[in-house]
């Protein structure tokens, strides 16, 4: 079975939840990161329909992400009529590298993830809004993500899609052409991909992780041997798995002692 | 009515918590920030009975915080032979201060906050460890805490303990007295106090909090009325009430939209 379409209205059902979830919280404003990929593209216009101009875009470039990711992200903006703002995060990266000077690019870039979560929490306090996350639900899944970096957020649109459902939606909301033909990247060091991190292409990982998705609720009780039987390679979903059971550390809530009564 | 004192054993139970919630993640090591004060020190303290050498403590001094902090912390960390290290925050706070003129003190020490917890992540993954929080009830109810900064931890062993009650911990672990007399503060600027800024005593605020935390387990809920009619003084619930209700949201689960199915 293939993941399905996407049901109608749910560009309404979009801006109806970030609204009302926005309200709750107290607030009618809120920032986001744009980074130029697709995910945040997505994000920022769902953002901008719902909230018009109370809404403030913050791209946060490093010496070590692509030039191109600024200049799209910049354009996506200014096609939109989003409000944004540029924050430069290279002298955080700098001092972090000359005082780690052993730490591996996974650190760096965690490190530099970190700064970013740190500038948009800022922002959101100066203009009194509430931060919108970008993770969609292949990362979510996957652990795939920085904990108390990117995966920190208020409010996600996107948590629920696959990657390959954020595809869908960006060509519904018209995300231009080049955003969504660039190699998916978390854009922490030059050559970065996705794809070639994982392994495997995110068309393939997400038919896997929705037949996962389906029959299970608790990603710890993943039983390898049922999505062979699926047909799927015996190899991708061991890595797949394996992934998913190293990373679950990051969705588990953290755990407070309880004084016992009496 | 007031608190009851803690139980027989606490410390034991401490312990057993600490080990199994590290094991059940995956982890036999910690690390910790060590600011100088109480909280921290009763936690490193707990940690060290817990897991001996495969602990480190991480002290990030910066401009702004007390010399005091940094020699009490590192003389703690000697008398109970915690391992630690000291990293500086001055280039990354200095890097803000010089992007953000216009911040006031609560942006600049919320992101001294978020590089802490930065630097303390960072180090959790080079030596493969788990994030311990020092965290106490009353800062938990109150609210008075950084999202993404010193309220970002795997385990936390005094989440329920009121700040007068850590002071009876802290006597029970033998910390040294001038750790114990200290004014608490959270030394994001030089000369700040927490009792200033809540306008009163741990004493007076604890015995609200406790009586508020018996009659509601959903703080929104919380009728100022209630606790008027216990003696509590009016100006003071109300100001105590109002800051739980504003920074309720700091414990509010992000929100992810679902697609409907079918």
């Amino acid at each position: 079975m293939n993941i399905p379409a996407l049901p109608q209205n749910i560009v309404k059902s979009l801006i109806n939840f970030l609204y009302q979830e926005a309200k709750s919280r107290g607030f009618n404003r809120v920032v986001l990161g744009v980074s130029g990929g697709i995910d945040s593209a997505v994000v920022a216009v769902l953002c901008k329909m719902t909230f018009g101009t109370h809404l403030e875009a913050l791209l946060m470039p490093s010496i070590t992400s692509s030039k191109n990711s600024l200049t799209d992200g910049i354009a996506l903006c200014e096609q939109f009529d989003i409000p944004y703002q540029v924050q430069s995060i290279n002298q955080y990266d700098e001092s972090f590298r000359t005082n780690h000077k052993e730490a591996n690019l996974i650190r760096k870039g965690n490190f530099c993830t970190r700064v970013r979560m740190s500038l948009l929490y800022d922002l959101s306090q100066e203009v009194r809004a509430i931060v919108v996350g970008t993770s969609n639900k292949s990362e979510l899944m996957l652990g795939y993500g920085t904990i108390h970096g990117d995966l920190a957020y208020a409010i996600n649109p996107i948590g629920d899609f696959y990657k390959t459902q954020v595809y869908e939606l960006a060509k519904i909301l018209n995300i231009p052409r080049h955003i969504i033909d660039k190699k998916p990247s978390a854009d922490l060091y030059a050559g970065q991909s996705d794809e070639d991190e994982l392994g495997y292409t995110y068309e393939e990982v997400d038919r896997l992780l929705f037949e996962i998705s389906k029959m299970y609720s608790d990603l710890s009780e993943i039983d390898v041997k049922k999505f062979y039987q699926l047909g799927f390679e015996k190899e991708m979903v061991n890595s797949i798995v394996t992934r998913i059971k190293k990373n679950l550390f990051k969705r588990t809530p953290p755990a407070i002692f309880t004084i016992k009564k009496g």
